[in-house]
């Protein structure tokens, strides 16, 4: 059974503090296993690439060689089903047009001294794309992580994927192909993110790491992460939805149990001024699981994570909601809008009871790499800036140096950086 | 004596390469030491702060305090120099207007299917931003730090600067003042990062940590990523300058001793057409040099790393900057704007003779937190953004979600996440 909480309570203070602290990952400490990896790919370049790959993916990649190749992903684009692969180019086409419009702009202006200050927006050149392999392997995440880089400009996009026992999903790579992915590798692991990030003979390094991985994966990340840019490391997913009386238990019910079915960690979470309502939806989760493919994730995540919690008021949801930071947030209420105004830590917010969540990990529009385990306290979800970087330009003529120059000279002195004060002082004959 | 290069040699080409790999840090592996400090701060608290303070800066927090009071930062400000704090105020003035303009907007549009998409900013809640102590403490890096913060909106800005002995430099504080820094605590080192991410009993937890540090600072931010954002971890700075034969070889020298002043891993290099020029910019510095107060520095940095590339043409320099991708790039040639389009791998351009680097540093208005060692390829400078984080947002009507339901059915069913797939199709009674 999910935990239910009251706000009315007076225990509900101190158990939401317990909730919010909860750990839904056993955290695995595989950094030193990961750095030896590296070092190893690092030292060793495709041969490591091959070791490791026979050895975790029980795959020869000496003979069935490291890079993807173009008559492969032909081949698994036309084995794809056609319907799939036409939900793929309609996904893709909504995600491309909204992504379009985050492209910034460059600019420049001149301020009241006669300074001119101004940035310009340039796409990182080669971007690598992590893609799990397996029961994890979603061609819609392909999309999500590799449209964005090509909006971007993105010269180069590499996609790593795992190819256990020699597989890997055909709608993957023929969702790769449609976002106009570069070059597709047969590797995953640790050691496919050491490839991307210091490279090998058969892979040029790039110089962002994008995409989820298991905890080896998400070690390597952080152990590159300077030498390479990186994405979030992502944590299991979560949902909460606000819901009013007026809404139908049945839709939250099959929005909490989409969240659910992801991972055993993930969470799901109503919070709702109706008890009838909660009590309803706890019903009708009960009764829904019983006809999932996945039950037995569902299930799991929502005896475990799962959380109804009884609001006196939905005025109470917004402070509630922020300490939360939900990855996702469903608003099933008649304010709407209000309410979400007033909450100001979530990755996306879906409005409306005809916005399940499910929508926006599709076709939306928007994008599904979103901030978990509550980081949408101090990040977003992936967008096209995150391929993107930004050059800061000044530029001063005699007159402007003769302005600043004085201020920047006491400064310098004043933090023992005499030659920076003495590069602006030659220039006024000081 | 720096590097010499030139382009028409025939072994330029490996010896350029060999150059960008030079390692500039002795990369100190303080993993687990940092681990260990990071779970005393979990586990004890203030008490650990105390006696690591103790240990390291040889200072009694138990008596002194953790946090520094206002009384002690209104007094530190009366005996910091009047001179540099007007100098302090001019900068602060000019950078607020400029991180000003960098405020995102927030939006929302219709798009042809119906399906509203829009994104919010929102400021991130509390950051906490590490200002070394001793010699490294600058005062203009907590206006570059809190300054586009404040201007994000962030309520909570919280500073720790380790006290080694006791003392902190009154200007620091004098600018965490000015910057509206909202509390200040004496901790510096691992500890200090660990407080600001967990808490203490003293410090609240924050949900970003930013600032430079060393390599303990460095590996416990690395460390604590993902339970709150971070910034860049900052490697040795460096310049690059490309100039044409007409320019002075003084105020270049100066420009590449300011920058060889900073640390002797710090790198400056000159890139110029012109034989003539390289050889009396060589001859300056070594000149300059004598007449510097941190000339065993700034001579060790410009003998082990400097660097001056002789070109056969300007027409070279974009190409050969991009692979250097320096954090700070100056151009001062007959055509700099031209040169300047044609470069995408810098932190920030100083346009021109009249802008030496050092009025970026202080006074320009633009941020000196800028990517180092080649993180220019995929990373950008401090600015608002980064303290800032983006909701995305989708409102589907019952129209919308019938145009787009059944692509997302398809995907979920392809995908094996039936869920998703039943949460979409439940609303359209399929």
């Amino acid at each position: 059974m999910p935990l239910r909480l009251d706000t009315a309570s007076p225990e509900f203070k101190a158990r939401f503090t317990a909730f919010l602290g909860t750990k839904r990952e056993v955290s695995q400490d595989v950094a030193q296993a990961v750095a030896r990896i590296i070092d190893d790919v690092r030292a060793r370049g495709d041969d490591a690439l091959i070791d490791f790959s026979r050895q975790f993916d029980r795959v020869d990649l000496g003979a069935l060689g490291i890079r993807v190749t173009d008559t492969e992903i032909d081949a698994a684009e036309k084995a794809a089903d056609p319907a799939a692969r036409e939900a793929l180019a309609f996904a893709h086409e909504r995600i491309r047009s909204h992504h379009q419009r985050q492209l910034p702009e460059s600019g420049r202006y001149v301020d009241a001294a006669g300074v001119e200050l101004g940035h310009r927006w340039t796409a990182v050149d080669a971007v690598g794309l992590y893609v799990p392999g397996g029961t994890a392997a979603y061609p819609s995440s392909v999309l999500m992580n590799a449209v964005p880089a090509k909006v971007a400009g993105v010269k180069r996009v590499v996609m790593v994927v795992p190819a256990p026992d020699g597989q890997i999903n055909p709608l993957v790579l023929a969702a790769a192909k449609l976002a106009g992915v570069d070059e597709v590798y047969r590797v995953g692991g640790a050691q496919a993110v050491a490839a991307l990030a210091y490279g090998t003979q058969t892979i040029a390094p790039v110089a962002k790491i994008v995409g989820p991985g298991n905890a080896y994966v998400a070690a390597a990340k952080r152990h590159v992460f300077g030498t390479v840019g990186i994405d979030m490391v992502a944590g299991p997913s979560e949902v909460l939805v606000i819901a009013d009386g007026a809404q139908n238990p049945d839709w939250i019910a099959a929005d909490l149990l989409a969240q659910a079915e992801h991972d055993t960690a993930a969470q799901s979470i109503l919070m709702t001024d109706d008890a009838a309502l909660a009590d309803a939806v706890v019903y009708a989760v009960e009764r829904q699981l019983t006809m999932l493919p996945r039950r037995d994730i569902a299930a799991a995540s929502w005896a475990e994570f799962g959380a109804v919690i009884k609001l006196k008021s939905l005025d109470e949801a917004p402070a509630l909601a922020d300490r939360i930071a939900p990855e996702h947030l469903e608003i099933m209420a008649a304010d709407a809008e209000a309410l979400a105004e007033r909450i100001h830590h979530a990755g996306a917010i879906f409005l409306g009871a005809h916005t399940p969540e499910a929508i926006g990990d599709y076709v939306g529009g928007s994008n599904h790499v979103l901030p978990t385990a509550r980081s949408a306290r101090f990040s977003s979800g992936l967008s096209v800036l995150d391929f993107m970087k930004r050059t800061s330009i000044l530029k001063c003529g005699p007159e402007q140096l003769r302005a600043l120059g004085p201020a920047a000279i006491a400064l310098g002195e004043a933090e023992g950086l005499s030659a920076h004060a003495r590069s602006v002082a030659i220039r006024l004959n000081l």
